[in-house]
């Protein structure tokens, strides 16, 4: 007579909520990922996947963001520019990357966009301990991430960065957004050297879904040179596995993949405010 | 070196996406009872607390419904009457009722309405094996789920049906759409006896969180009345204890809501096609 009915304890009617907006949506990891980062705060929110469609995303956004218990959205593919008009203010990675991948409510009820590619990198490095400022780097990949990482890795007060991609007029354009964040970077573009460089970051696609290619034409790399590959699938790209038979400090993408979790959820929790 | 991403495992870019529109929201019990039996059908979904404010209704619904990963919606108070506007096609039961509590995406992209309300009283009724054909009801409350319930329970062919509310033109109009579902029933509308009735089903808040009061005045049951209470909080209501004590069938305001929660899940799996 006395049926139980049955419950889950993860969603209720308490919860706040938090979106990732993208197309398409099914390969998207951040639900689990911020969904358990909230956990672990105690945090009683989810995030759930948004799919909009192109045709729907200037129409659906605002009405979406009147949703009273939703605290923030994170945007990917192909959104990252087209959300910055969503924000009241722009931070200032978004300002100078003209993106962002988090929107998030105020306490004032204003929304707050920034991008956090480039300072999950940043924060990888400095759970590491590995020091950024007066280094030597060398950026392959241009892209929106790379753009992302190479803007926020010029904040870290590096001594020279040189810009690699394939397309080279995205490379010449972030060499001129690193030097619009710090005049006194030593900036170039062209291809990598491992040789005159301290720290060697691949932001290309080259290692990712069994391409067994490296981004750099190289046998060997000098075990000083300190390695990271934002490559997420697979863990161990053919960069990173060269990195750790020469001896090579290798930072991995999940570490920035991580970081960058953990930053924005900072950010989503503070109503929009980055500190640090 | 190899740090972990820590991951949930109940959302992931895949998870179809429901919700529950209301205000307020942070009492619905919802959430976690769909999301529970979508788990126990091994269906990748879940339904997460929807706060749309009463000035938003008609901007962020259509909006909402644009999400290509959401398949259906939950409505409660205050949206069950405004959500009929939403549905291209309204079931038996809505029509009767001028309320929906559930909206179904088809397969062909339609979106389907159709109250539970009624449905999920029927469902405790016919899991318990207690049959309502030719009985006579006395039903106590005839607002919104009194409405429900009484329509439902007249398309199970009872004998006759008598309608008590404190506000009697509520009972009347309930009386009238119980006559559209079926001429046969003798329909009667005023206080509730007793012992001219078969089942006695309380719709009204009376017994609710801690009000001490019975629905009917009497002293004691006869032990052939068979007692609902729609009431869930608390589980056993004065009504319920009265029941109990004389020896009559009780079937409570959880086996409803049990009934409900399967019947709407088959519905939304079904894309809005209900069966049965």
């Amino acid at each position: 007579m006395t049926e139980i009915i049955d419950t889950v304890d993860y969603v209720g009617g308490r919860t706040r909520l938090y979106g990732i907006v993208g197309h398409p949506i099914e390969q998207v990891r951040s639900p689990e990922m911020f969904t358990a980062e909230f956990r672990k705060r105690e945090h009683d929110a989810i995030l759930v996947p948004l799919h909009v469609l192109p045709d729907d995303f200037e129409a659906t956004l605002p009405a979406l963001m009147r949703l009273h218990n939703l605290d923030g959205l994170v945007f990917t593919i192909p959104y990252k520019v087209r959300a910055c008009a969503l924000a009241a203010e722009l931070g200032a990675q978004a300002r100078r990357v003209g993106a962002i991948n988090a929107l998030a409510r105020g306490g004032d009820g204003r929304w707050r966009g920034e991008i956090f590619d480039g300072l999950g990198c940043v924060e990888a490095f400095r759970r590491r301990g590995i020091p950024l400022a007066g280094k030597r780097i060398t950026l392959i990949g241009a892209g929106g991430a790379g753009a992302a990482v190479g803007v926020a890795i010029a904040g870290q007060g590096p001594r020279s960065m040189r810009v690699h991609d394939l397309d080279r007029s995205r490379a010449e354009a972030l060499a001129a957004r690193i030097r619009a964040v710090d005049p006194a970077i030593e900036v170039a573009v062209g291809p990598p050297s491992v040789e005159e460089a301290d720290v060697l970051l691949n932001v290309s696609p080259v290692g990712m879904l069994g391409d067994a290619r490296l981004p750099v034409d190289v046998a060997a790399l000098p075990s000083r040179l300190v390695v990271f590959d934002a490559v997420v699938k697979p863990d161990r790209t053919p960069l990173i596995e060269l990195a750790t038979a020469c001896g090579c400090p290798a930072v991995m993408g999940r570490e920035m993949m991580r970081g960058q979790v953990s930053r924005m959820v900072d950010y989503f929790l503070a109503g929009g405010d980055l500190a640090g």
